[in-house]
């Protein structure tokens, strides 16, 4: 049926993270990312109608009508406005979106949310693009949503031109390249972020003395993930990935006034990880924080019961430890 | 009396921190350093007698007898061997060493033992050396113990040459510069460290990305810093101390295994600062951390009643809270 369309997308981790835009408009990174767009266990089904009757845009997110003038929500929104615009479309639209995420909370994600809304405005629209193309739209409400529109290991390259034609995200390597891998999270604080990410990269940028030095090196160490990931080197992978989440919080540390997201238990867990792959003599867990103090662990099928029983020691501070694939 | 010397040294507090040695056997550093010597009340008293009739060295400290041939106390103590060399002493030595500090742990301070046994060995030894001099030989104890020979406002120099020679302590400003500067101690924490100082910052050198750009401004910062206790503008001695204080625990997160000394009282306690800069629209308080949770808070003289109030809610956590000039 034209004028409508019912999508999903999953969540996606980040293993080299994006952290500080080099345009704040069109959410252009400055440097490149690489995440797993996670199993379907967190996943966003959103449902997009353009509507002849309808006065106004309408959103609805998990059966709760949002406030489409609220700042926040108008700015994540705005790939609807361009979308239509570029298919002429004049309807307005009915925007139902339903996040399957477990109950417990702190599994939000706008990735996926913002992914899925891509997709299915493009697919209502009529438009048929490719995922790259589609990583676009998804990018203008939420840069990592830009990784979501794909399944697997995804690239989303920084790209180089004005206008982010080129800053688009691209399948390194599919899900089924690298079965055994697995990705078991801890919530640790369901809690709302002091700073969000969008303005915390900003002030980074803007203030830490040792970003510059980050924006040095990391397009390499993208390269030297790559090699790992297609390799399916879970040694080298698990060091690259627990590197540059220190990296990462370390710019977040250097920023003035610092960003601080790792709490006691976050820093408990890393001292657990190391102690675990230090008595194996070899990586088998590693270590993964975005903006925030929950935990990804990423593991490989045959040691997800060792790193659950790790994590039995913070069961009190982590409300939720659920396994992912990727 | 010739041959037997009891003098004293206090504990310094660095705005500019020594984290990195470009010489490990003479304790040379990778960057200049810049610090406050503290008032009395951090003090250590060491007399040092060379004796005839004493078959080994003694070494006494805090009433208990030390093990000499403790790797960790031998290599603190290398400069008693340095001094008696140079003065042509055949004598064992007995030394006797009191931290005259609150009873309350937390406290302790390799610097200011180091410093008074360098500046009583030389005097026991007969050798009249200048503060920069002496310096030299209390460095070999502990890097940061070079700068607690001398009073006030101190800057250990990194030097160039090889020998170390030129690798001395300086005094910018005597103590009577700025005599409205507190420095209020919270101690957060009064357990053994995870990672020696030593150990750890071997291990940025050794593994941390952000390390070198730390390196390559670190120089130019502390001109400012000099530039700012000169002037006792708080308000870039502020900016300046929290900001290199944060930027020594990023480059301790980058390194590999990650370092981490901050926790969840030192993190609430930042927020808390800014928190309390922010209402009074300019900088009143400057946190700054060594290698452990424990804050120490400068303000002036005026303030330290709001600073103290501000940390009232803390309390819980801060075994001990003390004020000190500088």
């Amino acid at each position: 049926m034209k004028g409508i369309a019912t999508c999903e997308a999953t969540a996606n981790i980040a293993v080299i993270k994006y952290w500080g835009k080099r345009d704040d408009e069109l959410i252009l990174p400055k440097n490149s990312s690489l995440s797993f767009t996670m199993d379907e266990q967190l996943k966003t089904r959103t449902t997009v109608m353009f509507l002849q009757d309808l006065k106004e845009d309408e959103f609805w997110l998990n059966g709760k009508k949002m406030d489409l003038k609220e700042k926040e929500i108008a700015e994540r929104m705005k790939q609807l406005d361009i979308i239509r615009k570029r298919a002429e479309i004049n309807e307005k639209a009915l925007i139902v979106s339903i996040n399957c995420f477990p109950t417990a909370a702190g599994f939000a994600s706008s990735a996926a949310g913002l992914a899925a809304l891509a997709i299915a405005t493009l697919k209502a629209a009529d438009l048929n693009l490719s995922g790259s193309e589609t990583s676009i739209f998804a990018r203008i409400g939420s840069g990592s949503a830009s990784r979501s529109v794909l399944g697997g290991f995804v690239e989303w390259r920084k790209g180089e031109k004005d206008d982010g034609s080129d800053s688009i995200a691209v399948q390194i390597a599919p899900a089924s390249h690298w079965p055994e891998l697995r990705n078991v999270i801890g919530i640790v604080d369901a809690g709302k972020k002091k700073i969000s990410s969008r303005a915390g990269m900003k002030q980074t940028i803007a203030t830490s003395f040792l970003y510059p030095a980050r924006m040095q090196y990391i397009e390499k160490v993208i390269e030297e993930m790559k090699k790992a990931v297609i390799a399916k080197d879970f040694q080298k992978f698990g060091e690259i990935t627990m590197r540059e989440s220190s990296d990462m919080h370390a710019v977040m540390l250097d920023t003035w006034p610092p960003i601080m997201y790792l709490n006691n238990i976050s820093r408990e867990i890393i001292y657990a990880v190391h102690e675990l792959n230090s008595i194996e003599g070899k990586i088998i867990a590693a270590y993964t924080f975005d903006a925030g103090p929950n935990v990804h662990i990423y593991t490989t099928a045959e040691n997800v019961a060792r790193v659950q029983k790790m994590l039995q020691e913070y069961r009190k501070c982590c409300k939720v430890l659920k396994v992912f694939k990727r």
